[in-house]
């Protein structure tokens, strides 16, 4: 296994520097997991060493987690202590940078009965969608390898050489094999940037997506607004909320969907893996609900609530990003999503909805779930309001 | 190394159901540092099933605290996030039970400049003694032998050695070898409740400890009571605060100290040893401190402020612990404390004084310094109003 410190403080770097974007005086929360301490430490000394406040770090136990899980009275399961909620506003209240880390080991949950998991959905909390919605932190959300993690993704290796080729595929995807990563990273939200506003422009009425299983129209609000994963909070903070990133997109609106749809990739869902979605939509509504394996997690889900079986979010990947051409399911949502065009069931964002009259028509749910949908064999049209067709990809390339 | 789990589950079932007495339905807060993974989970699942509402696990980790201390601001050392301390108050409105692990890896802060790493405190924050006077959550602090604390104490030994003599160490402090632990735990308190009562009827004027190098008397307050560490909460909830625990205590009269005093262990403070403490008492106060390495440390601890210069807490420790015989420095107060003899130099606690009218004349500090004053040869002596003069340990063994 080879030595990564080099690597972890080039990581905590990008996270602090560019990810979160770190200004002198500024407080940095950071959520990790046990068994992220190195990345954790070194975030901790990028953010002091530019200058931070305080660094606070929420630690996150996923085998104390399974502990309540297997043993907790199943009436206390939704319980939350207040402290978890309160920190996060107080991050909000303060105008923080924060780095959210990802890639704990799954397997901590491994046989666990799904009727209890459900119910704890821990370490999120009801305040962290809304200190995101005010955009007050300057945040961003990005991977550590852990060996869990990478024995997910690549079974048929021994341990420590899946742990490595992990790694490599984390390091590309982040840039980090680029002499300098952060221009790299600048030249790549150039063109999705520009994708964006260019979509924009077009107001397209919808968008088609039509491949093998796949013929899907998605309706679009009359001021839905394309955006790539910049951000800016209200005080005028960039920061890049995904490490990495590679879309575009959207909110649509959520009763106009129709046709049928074939997902791409498989799902991974509360360690339950969904293959061969097949979906069919009419009037914004999933009326039919199949896959290969795992369709009836699926149904759970799109059952949740009303909005549950409506879309919440349009996404668009093209060719030119790192994560689909590497053919991996990384079985986390914040490389598969960016490996392809994607739908989410569920709750939609607000931000991308340019006019306030439009607001109250997009979709709400207590679920967000992406699946993807695309690949090159796909090819992606904009519908204007006149009935005219524009190519937007093909074969992975950008048209407009 | 011998595999712990065994001792681990027996470990964390002593603390959960005889320590914090932990109930039904109750919540359990757990303080762990980052190394002790093994036994903060054991406690989660003994905590679970005995049937607590939820286990709140706060983690430390000393190297993200190294980084602040290298690399931070000198003025903003002393911030501590609100959430810290609103957690612990939380836990004393939820009436919860609370076990603080103790053995974290002291080399973390190894080579840092005191000057600095005197400024932040974490993770100790001002509302803890306030839910600890309060007497609303059931708590204990009990230890975890982690290779860094075991290398401290055994550095002539290989560290799989110094784990294993440390470990076997703290089980048998913990009463951990005896068939029935707990039954060893009731029969040992009930020898220091039987003490600390008889001491508390006597109602001593004063007490004289004569030996090597020392000939201290120390004025007791008119209701002065002594107490063994078996607590009540205000609900009625027993609990044990430390496990070892082997001392009786009161808080004693800060006007009336005189004589001198030689330590007889050495005294660990924030990474600073220091040997051979020698001590003069005019009227309460410290006036002549002197030692054999580290002088400069205790005299500056002791001009923190006015009461860092005044006892506030006597505690006596006869020769029937099991800390004591084993003659070992284990550099960490929990255990030290409970060795020998002691007195503190700094904050009094306010529950062994039965008489509201004396507690205003109680010591009060920012510090609580506590070191080693007793051994076999040093023999202790009430003092009557009267003049009298009755013995109370003679060699280690109780007299009344």
């Amino acid at each position: 296994m080879r030595d990564r410190s080099g690597d972890i403080e080039r990581m905590a770097e990008l996270y602090v520097g560019f990810g979160a974007n770190l200004q002198p005086g500024q407080l940095l929360g950071v959520t990790a997991y046990l068994g992220m301490e190195e990345i954790a430490r070194a975030i901790a000394r990028a953010g002091y060493r530019r200058g931070a406040r305080y660094v606070d770090v929420f630690w996150w136990d996923p085998w104390i987690k399974r502990a309540r899980l297997e043993h907790a009275d199943e009436a206390t399961l939704d319980y939350v202590p207040p402290w978890v909620g309160q920190r996060m506003l107080w991050l909000g209240e303060e105008r923080a940078a924060r780095v959210s880390l990802v890639g704990a080991d799954p397997s901590a949950y491994d046989g666990l009965d799904p009727a209890r998991t459900g119910k704890d959905v821990m370490p999120y909390v009801k305040e962290t969608p809304v200190v995101v919605n005010e955009q007050t932190t300057s945040w961003t959300a990005a991977p550590f390898p852990t060996l869990g993690w990478a024995q997910q993704v690549f079974p048929e290796l021994p341990p420590d050489e899946a742990l490595d080729k992990l790694w490599e595929q984390v390091l590309h995807t982040l840039r980090l094999d680029e002499p300098d990563p952060i221009a790299a990273w600048h030249e790549r939200m150039d063109t999705l940037i520009a994708a964006a506003g260019r979509l924009t422009e077009r107001r397209f009425d919808a968008v088609q997506l039509r491949g093998p299983g796949t013929d899907l129209t998605v309706g679009l609000l009359p001021s839905s607004k394309w955006l790539a994963a910049d951000f800016t909070t209200i005080d005028g903070q960039k920061h890049y909320p995904n490490l990495p990133t590679e879309e575009v997109f959207t909110t649509p609106d959520p009763e106009r969907v129709d046709g049928f749809v074939t997902a791409t990739k498989p799902l991974e869902f509360y360690g339950a893996r969904i293959d061969g979605i097949r979906i069919r939509f009419a009037g914004g509504r999933a009326v039919e609900i199949d896959a290969d394996t795992g369709a009836e997690a699926l149904r759970g889900i799109a059952a949740k609530d009303d909005g549950a079986s409506r879309l919440g979010e349009l996404a668009l990947v093209d060719g030119q990003g790192r994560i689909g051409p590497l053919g991996t399911v990384f079985r986390e949502t914040l490389f598969d999503e960016n490996a392809a065009s994607h739908i989410a069931l569920g709750n939609a964002y607000t931000f991308p909805v340019e006019d306030e009259a439009d607001l109250p028509r997009i979709n709400t749910s207590a679920v967000h779930v992406d699946f993807m949908i695309g690949s090159p064999e796909v090819e992606v049209d904009g519908l204007t309001r006149d009935g005219q067709r524009v190519p937007i990809l093909r074969r992975g390339d950008w048209q407009l």
